[in-house]
């Protein structure tokens, strides 16, 4: 049981798979060139991917281009949900941003309708929507709303999780953590890590590392507020089963009088291909639901949903005002993923593509002694890259060359997890037959090339 | 000197100029029910403006459109600063969607051409830009910056400074700090009001005021990190004269090692016809530079600006990133933006067309005695509606009575203010002769019309 502490080194989130600038030189001109305008006008928080970065012009589909041509398999890229350049999505924008973009103090149909279909696709009694630029914006809104809410201050995380950029969030997003004080309102519990906690019942173990925590917060006199987390718990690791397990641990939020706020912005918007939503896999309630990413396909847009007495005491009482939040183009586009997801039935999609992908993954990797578990839902697969199956020792060092194995092949994905070692497989939605038989040929081959090292 | 309070009502950033729902049955069938089912998505954190909320379905420039073809002239949106609709900036995102839209991890020449021009329009020593969704997302993250450099905690900002919608700028935002505890890093200093404050030379005067914050700061062992304001002060009640005043401040602030960080959301990219910048005006550097709301004229994007080496160490010691910022489309509207100020020299054209929008003001209102003040620069003025000219005190209720004779003429402004009773005027940067002619034959009648009752 401990508050967030400062990491020895930045996290698997942030500079897993990051190119280094020791190795300028092996890069060709171009790039050499691009990247070091880019170091001087952006400076060192901007992390490029891969040994050698890629150079991104034009995108469509699952499949992104360099400037010569080159084509990528994008494993990796979820806000691009209903695929990269969606026609669908770029007419409603193009449409909506010629006829009126402002903000919600005038009346509007777009978000009235949007917000309408958007509720109609979550319980009845989440029945309120506010509209934020960011899953960031949204996850921090959510706390001062369950602050609010519960009167208390005290909120429980998992050990590697990572809710977004604000101030409020570094307090309780241990993965990127560094460099910031503890907040004593935090407490951070292991996460579900179905491949190494030795338990028979993970939804018993969890919850109890639920209950030691807001117990824990009690004991300091602090009033438990949240428990926040993802259902998919992405930078953990990817750990989504055995679906319903996360349901004891909600009981005892509520029991603590605490609000479950549910961070969609990984699971949500059909990501698992169960459920539309990651919690209504696990068969629970939330009482705020934070989503971002995918909800636009890349134009910025993201939304808390809530109870309307949570998001109502907190609208009577608190001034919040957004300006870009809920904006006529930013809603445009999400209505039109709404629509794109709705009209093709993606989730349905998603399932069977993310059955096979999966299927295929544990098949190539069946017989390698440094694979210890192939884990998933969806279209969000895990792969352990350890020393061993005994000893289960993550093995960074070659996961990493494995995700450059696979950049040399053209096919991108990224690590997760505390050891940088999971591999982070993670496509658009729009993924397809084709796509998997793709991804399991280059994958192939680059467990060849990794195992003969 | 105070930490913020929560105020007896919601503040005039945000409930100044609010539709109240028991007016709903003076409004029109459909009016009625849109904002019904709205406020039934939505909540109450969704307020309209005005007590006949304005119904908008398409924007041109300078107008804005209800569905039955009435027509608005806009002198209030800051946001669309190039004109609703900007031909070149719709042109611009639609094709930079349909080519690539994604985040920084990929080498893309987009955002390096941007921020280079970007910073370009800044003082040399400001050379390093991080792109973020929001102004929010900005000052969230200049505070951050703020506080790792100088190793200290305390902010101090003015008496109804509005930074943001993130919890930590809901504690440097006394504006709307209502519901919010107080926080012992945050000082409060009077706004530089230069109507009612009793001074000769106003730089002195508010430089006395954040000399005596840091110094009650440092007497309770906080350790001054950043005096964060824009320069234009457009929530306390507009206060951008005489220009220069700021420099004795922001001395004062380098002597305590503290960082001037210039909000640059509302100020910035000509607003005030001067300069490019706010802080520019004064004769001022800055060290971090935050700005939004115009960048890209609508889409979301915003951005923090500082010396490489402040916003390097936070890069290097802090993982950040941030999914949607400088994301390949927001940076497309963001260039459209900038070269179309820099194509038509919109600055100049703020300060004339500002001149005599104001000149028309001044000339309108010389002899009606509870109008105080006219006072602003380019394109954001403000007037000051009161009792009286002795008393000098606020009058919210004829503010808000013009606000909305405005509004039935067809003609958007609101209000700004501590006291509800600033008109704010504060049109896109497109504005021109004949909307000057059309707002001020508008404000005759709406003038005689409130003046008569």
């Amino acid at each position: 049981m401990t508050t967030p502490t400062a990491p020895q080194s930045l996290s698997s989130i942030m500079d897993g798979n990051s190119f280094q600038a020791r190795d300028l030189d092996t890069l060709p001109a171009a790039e050499r060139e691009l990247i070091t305008r880019r170091m001087a006008a952006l400076g060192p928080s901007y992390r490029l991917f891969y040994k050698a970065p890629v150079h991104a012009e034009r995108a469509e589909g699952c499949y992104l281009y360099s400037p010569d041509g080159t084509r990528y398999l994008d494993a990796y890229n979820n806000v691009a949900s209903v695929g990269h350049a969606n026609p669908a999505v770029v007419a409603a924008v193009a449409s909506q941003m010629s006829r009126l973009n402002t903000h919600t103090r005038y009346l509007q149909d777009g978000i009235v309708d949007y917000s309408e279909r958007l509720l109609a696709t979550l319980p009845a009694h989440l029945d309120t929507a506010m509209f934020t630029n960011s899953g960031s914006e949204a996850n921090d809104l959510a706390i001062r709303v369950a602050r609010l809410w519960t009167g208390g201050e005290g909120v429980v995380v998992t050990a590697e999780a990572y809710h977004g950029t604000t101030e409020l969030l570094s307090r309780v997003s241990p993965a990127i953590s560094g460099g910031f004080p503890d907040d004593p309102t935090v407490r951070v519990i292991p996460a579900p890590d179905t491949y190494r906690v030795d338990t028979e019942d993970m939804g018993a173990w969890f919850a109890a590392r639920v209950r030691e925590a807001f117990e824990d917060l009690q004991a300091h006199g602090i009033t438990p507020a949240a428990f926040l987390a993802d259902s998919i718990f992405s930078s953990d690791g990817i750990f989504p089963d055995p679906a319903g397990f996360l349901h004891p641990a909600i009981e005892v939020c509520r029991e603590f009088g605490a609000l479950f706020i549910s961070d969609e912005v990984q699971p949500g918007f059909g990501r698992t291909g169960d459920t539309f939503w990651g919690f209504e896999r696990h068969g629970i309630d939330a009482d705020l639901v934070s989503m971002g990413k995918p909800m636009g396909n890349g134009i910025p847009v993201a939304a808390l949903v809530g109870r309307s007495e949570i998001l109502g005491r907190f609208g009577k009482e608190v001034p919040y005002f957004n300006t870009f939040g809920g904006n006529s183009v930013s809603i445009a586009a999400a209505a039109a993923v709404l629509t794109f997801m709705q009209d093709t039935d993606l989730r349905s999609s998603v399932a069977s593509v993310g059955a096979d992908l999966k299927a295929a993954i544990s098949g190539l990797t069946a017989d390698l002694p440094w694979v210890g578990d192939v884990r998933g839902r969806g279209l969000y697969i895990g792969v352990e890259v350890v020393r061993d199956r005994d000893t289960r020792e993550p093995d960074s060092v070659r996961a990493l060359e494995l995700v450059n194995a696979m950049r040399e092949r053209h096919v991108l994905i990224s690590v997760a997890g505390p050891g940088n070692n999971v591999l982070k497989v993670r496509p658009p939605l729009v993924f397809g037959g084709a796509e998997v038989a793709l991804f399991a040929e280059r994958f192939q081959d680059a467990l060849m090339a990794v195992e003969r090292r």
